[in-house]
């Protein structure tokens, strides 16, 4: 009995959760997962785990008896790779197991594969389907997606403010908006990224540590949007340099000494190019995503988000809601920037989710 | 076998249960509820229905038998009146009644009540019990209490913000924030409620019409605070001035011609004394209050709520906040004025509840 388009979904959906186990673990790879399915049942299933360790097709393919596999079907969330790279093509396992069919979720737009992996696949006599799940695979690997189409990475906004839309008071406090257990998530958000990134004002008036307390399974680089490289070297961030990296993105006009220093307390930077803010932080984040960089998360404060927002540079958001009031029309908004002048233009999130953490809520959703 | 104390707690819920649906029909009376039990059994139970009806203890007793009622344990939320108002007093009913013991909930601070009732029963020899659910109750008719210890109506502030805080665009739009079904719920505030409030930024910007559609229990007059009493003729306010009232709040020198102009198109006005505006509108407040009015809908826009919140004037809170996002440092945040300096001092609400309304979340909580 061949599968119906229902089988193939219902496959399809359980290798993209398996390879959702790969978040924080495999970038800068695609997050892949893969199931073998003979007669009906699942006889073998793997995901892409760790950076540099097998892709999720040998996974499934170890996990599996040899025998069953052969002609059996096998889903697998992004195209198998044909190239060598840091382990051997994915395709030469597959053809050594002999499945009858293959499916997957989208191609790879990675330039050594790109449709490759499914013609040896094709050539070899395998029937190959493409496209099921597409768009929950697409979003899966959005950030692999970027980076690999645009040459940049992922940006994820946060902030915390009272339900008066505050960020900070006028004079700069906002310690603390959320509760302790919204920065808890935080903190687990940013265990799953390349980098943290801040103004040079939230650099300066908070002091803060930006680390991930508890590590998570990636170490986030701290970067610092720091035009002057006026970062102080009694700060916390450069105090703690030892325990993750401390990035300041400075402008070409930032003086010598102050970059010296810096260099000198443990630090690294990037002189951006460019003669205004947008094209600076352009420049970086490109920068960062060629170090291999998939995921940011942008922790503020207002005018660095307003940056980023006017130049259409943040694709999902984590907003944090506290039932706490400050009140006072000098105070600080969360995103500053130029914004929209008829509130019709107001982008509207995708894909919203509400989460309670202790008293506070947290908004969660996608630009696009 | 005499009722425990669980007991008691349990049948004084169900009154102010009862109570609680007289909400927007007895204003400026309390919500009252009362539950008849004999031998453990609810006999009969009513509550105060509409301002000017028969009160709560008389609604019971007309649902019970009159030899029930003999012996029984009357629960009521409010100290049962003993003065001649609209009926006869509910104590002269309910020494007929003949009940054993009668429980209350709490004293009523009405000056020709407070305490008078609990004695004229007591000296009757009924068992009086005094302050079951007294907090409970207290919340219930917080607006009614206010009313009486203050003499200012109670104030819910409502707004309807981005997900980055922003009330309306820096040019004033702000059309439409919040989905249709969140403005359906503030549709069902403004019916509970005898006047809605805005200032006239927002009069001025908005043209609002601040009807209630469709209508509730109540027709909330249209309040605008507005020095000069500069409300436009052609404006949709006074356009729709059959529908509900509009009451322009103008300053010692607004223009005569334009109050004359505003009283001929059907406007009602309340000259405030006072020399700024926190005197201004703290006069206005105590004049409303006096009218007769209870609870207030505070509709924005930012300066009229900052003014107010400077002031401690409000006292509960509707925030909408929708998944959308705005941008602009410029733009306008949901409470203006002073606001707080260090964000340790902001405002933590209480019993605070979390309803979704289409996309956009409504916090909904105290300020005590
Ligand atoms: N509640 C929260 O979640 C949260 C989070 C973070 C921060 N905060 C609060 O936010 C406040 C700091 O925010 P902030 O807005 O003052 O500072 P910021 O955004 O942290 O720092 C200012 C940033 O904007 C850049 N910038 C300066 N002028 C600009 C321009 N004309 N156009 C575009 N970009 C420009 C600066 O870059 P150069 O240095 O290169 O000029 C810098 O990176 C603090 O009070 C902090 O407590 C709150
Ligand atoms: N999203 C929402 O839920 C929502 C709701 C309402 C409004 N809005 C938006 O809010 C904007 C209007 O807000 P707004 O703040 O400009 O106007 P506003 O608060 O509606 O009107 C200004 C008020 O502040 C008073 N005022 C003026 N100067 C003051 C001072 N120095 N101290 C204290 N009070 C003062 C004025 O009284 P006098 O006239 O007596 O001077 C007036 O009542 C509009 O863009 C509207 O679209 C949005």
């Amino acid at each position: 009995m061949p599968a119906t388009a229902e089988d193939d979904r219902q496959f399809m959906e359980r290798a993209l959760k398996l390879a959702e186990q790969g978040r924080g673990h495999v970038e800068p790879n695609p997050m892949v997962g893969c199931v073998i399915v003979k007669e009906g049942q699942i006889v073998g299933e793997g995901y892409h785990q760790q950076f540099g360790g097998p892709h999720a097709e040998r996974n499934a393919l170890a996990n599996c008896e040899a025998e069953a596999a052969v002609g059996s079907t096998v889903y697998v969330t992004l195209e198998p790779c044909c190239h060598h790279g840091k382990t051997p093509p994915c395709t030469e396992a597959l053809l050594e197991a002999k499945p009858a069919r293959v499916v997957v979720a989208m191609q790879d737009p990675f330039p050594k594969v790109q449709g490759g992996g499914l013609h040896i696949l094709k050539e070899a006599g395998i029937d190959v389907a493409v496209g099921i799940c597409q768009e929950e695979a697409e979003r899966l690997n959005a950030p692999y997606l970027k980076r690999q189409q645009l040459g940049k990475p992922w940006l994820i906004a946060k902030w915390a403010m009272t339900l008066d839309g505050k960020l900070a008071t006028a004079s700069g406090s906002s310690k603390w908006i959320s509760s302790e257990e919204a920065r808890a998530e935080v903190h687990r958000i940013r265990g799953l990224c390349d980098g943290v990134m801040v103004g040079s004002g939230t650099a300066k008036l908070d002091n803060p540590l930006l680390t991930t307390r508890p590590p998570g399974p990636r170490t986030a680089a701290r970067i610092v949007i720091d035009g002057q490289a006026s970062l102080n070297e009694t700060s916390r961030l450069i105090e703690t340099i030892d325990e993750a990296p401390v990035i300041v993105a400075a402008s070409p006009n930032a003086r010598p000494e102050r970059l010296e220093r810096l260099a000198h307390a443990g630090c690294d930077f990037i002189v951006c190019q460019g003669n205004n803010h947008a094209a600076r932080v352009d420049f970086l984040l490109t920068e960062l995503a060629r170090r291999g960089m998939t995921n940011l998360l942008v922790e503020g404060g207002s005018q660095l988000l307003g940056l980023l927002w006017d130049t259409r540079q943040i694709d999902e958001v984590y907003a944090f809601v506290a039932p706490k009031i400050a009140g006072g029309s000098e105070a600080i908004s969360p995103i500053g920037g130029h914004g929209i002048s008829g509130m019709e233009d107001a982008s509207q999130l995708n894909r919203v989710e509400v989460n309670h953490f202790g008293d506070t809520i947290c908004m969660h959703g996608f630009v696009n």
